[in-house]
């Protein structure tokens, strides 16, 4: 009879970041109250999530949802053990992140020209110089302040464009050679419209990592297909250990039309409980604040399947993955 | 800069088994009439489908859903090229299908004891012995015609069951050796109430077909917890090249509370396409006969992604893979 192969050491933790206070709200017409958004990320914190992305430094008149992001980063900064990005377009809005004590950065970079040019109205070339000007800027602050703030690249339409439809792997490979180059301390590969599949996942992960090691760090995937808990799977069999995600499966991007929201978070919670690796995430609690983000916005469809299945039988009494 | 690992041959092909008629109707309290049946078995073999499970041979009496199985056996053996199989519960069963003329009989299994005994009222170990017998049966047919039909195995709750909980892994091994023994000629795992995860799915595969190889050829999800694509991709790396689905996600079993939908078909086939995998399948056909579905079984909710999302840019000129 065969032998079934067994894991005799507890894998290695994984580690999900809550990005929906950025990526969840950025798209919605309506704008969160801030108290409400605090509740959030003291529900997040609640629920054992630690990396949360809280908002967005870009002018409020553009995106009014994120005026409030630097009380947000006030706010993250006072949960114990929590880690708080933000996400900077640019320089000014890198100066204002530094400003505001937040522990990381992160500066999209669009692998699709065409996306690049809607969403940052820069061409990719452009975005790695303006991403060499924002290092610059977090070494002067390191040495003025003691306090080396990480700098991370999210490498956006890594798996395709709505706009511009394929986007050719060697060069988004190119771009995170250039983006390291320019001064990232890490890159994670984001699927932003949701046209990634699982194999091209691995393969890409796989190519980036082979050069550049761990510091390819994380995966940003969208579940306009289904398809999102497969390549969040994928990305972790080549040895990502950080994925981004988003209570409720909101979210989207503004110049990506089509694209809808990203993984779960209380989904992804579920898959890495079910597989035995550690997440340090509390499911039920990921449910309880789901139905709070239910109430504070009406009317706004909320995804993922945890939440209407329920855990099954086999993990009840293991809903806190250690 | 990194090198993208390219594939230099066309991937094997998958045959995506059409399962709805059987395992999508079977839980539903209407009877959905021969004739749309019918139309939904010449609309999924235009859509390419070539494997169909068409019915049950169960007693009329217990499940009236399925009492026109001869019916749709002979409609879908006029089908140029398709290969029609009968799920038989039993010896009197498997009679009645190896009149109807059927290619293929797919005798259920139970890897948990408590769902054997509410599903067949059997243990594991009577349902191995009527296996031995319908193996019987199956050679006399075949020494008396010279059509030796196929006997197919489908382990259920081969990964858990809402009823007992969790199923021993060595368990479920213990009984692929066993219906291999009793005269099944191939074997698919089926999560008959989606407890399954990806590491899961891949260890039991990998450990089945080690000792079974090929003959241990189909995978049998459903996506009551979103897991249900990460999981056929997971079987699809160990070398499995067969999967059931329903169109629209439906399905369920009717002794496993809680369960929900199969894998959708359409989602299945845009999973494979996405990967450049070749299913002979067209989305945009299933998706039509999506349509029809809905017309047919008014109120009743259709799942899957692919239908609401639609196909990405990068497959719109490649929808039919060949």
């Amino acid at each position: 009879m065969a032998k079934v192969p067994r894991m005799n050491t507890t894998p290695d933790a994984v580690t999900v970041r809550e990005v929906g206070l950025r990526d969840g709200l950025q798209i919605l017409v309506r704008t969160v109250p801030t108290a409400h958004k605090i509740a959030w990320l003291k529900g997040a914190h609640a629920a054992g999530l630690r990396h949360v992305e809280v908002g967005s430094f870009v002018p409020p008149k553009l995106m009014p949802q994120m005026a409030d992001t630097a009380e947000l980063v006030a706010a993250g900064l006072a949960l114990p053990g929590a880690v708080v990005s933000v996400l900077v377009p640019n320089l000014k809005g890198a100066e204002r992140a530094l400003a505001s004590g937040a522990h990381a950065l992160l500066m999209p970079v669009s692998a699709s020209h065409a996306h690049s040019l809607a969403n940052l109205k820069r061409t990719p070339a452009e975005a790695v110089a303006e991403l060499a000007l924002i290092a610059a800027a977090r070494e002067r602050h390191a040495a003025e302040t003691g306090q080396r703030v990480r700098l991370e690249v999210g490498l956006s339409t890594a798996f395709g464009c709505t706009i511009q439809g394929r986007v050719d792997e060697a060069e988004a490979l190119r771009l995170v050679d250039a983006v390291f180059a320019a001064g990232a301390d890490s890159v994670g590969l984001a699927d932003t419209v949701g046209y990634a599949d699982p194999e091209q996942v691995r393969r890409l992960f796989t190519a980036a990592r082979a050069v550049h090691g761990a510091r390819v760090d994380c995966g940003h995937f969208h579940d306009t297909r289904g398809l999102g808990l497969a390549n969040v799977y994928a990305a972790w069999q080549t040895g990502v250990r950080m994925f981004d995600a988003c209570l409720g499966g909101l979210g989207g991007c503004p110049h990506a039309p089509g694209a809808s929201g990203n993984v779960a978070t209380e989904d992804v919670a579920y898959l890495f409980a079910s597989m035995g690796v550690p997440t340090g995430l509390s499911i039920p609690e990921l449910l309880r604040l789901r139905g709070d983000l239910a109430a504070w916005l009406p009317g706004e469809p909320l995804r993922g399947s945890i939440a209407g299945a329920g855990l099954p039988r086999t993990l009840q009494d293991e809903a806190v993955a250690a």
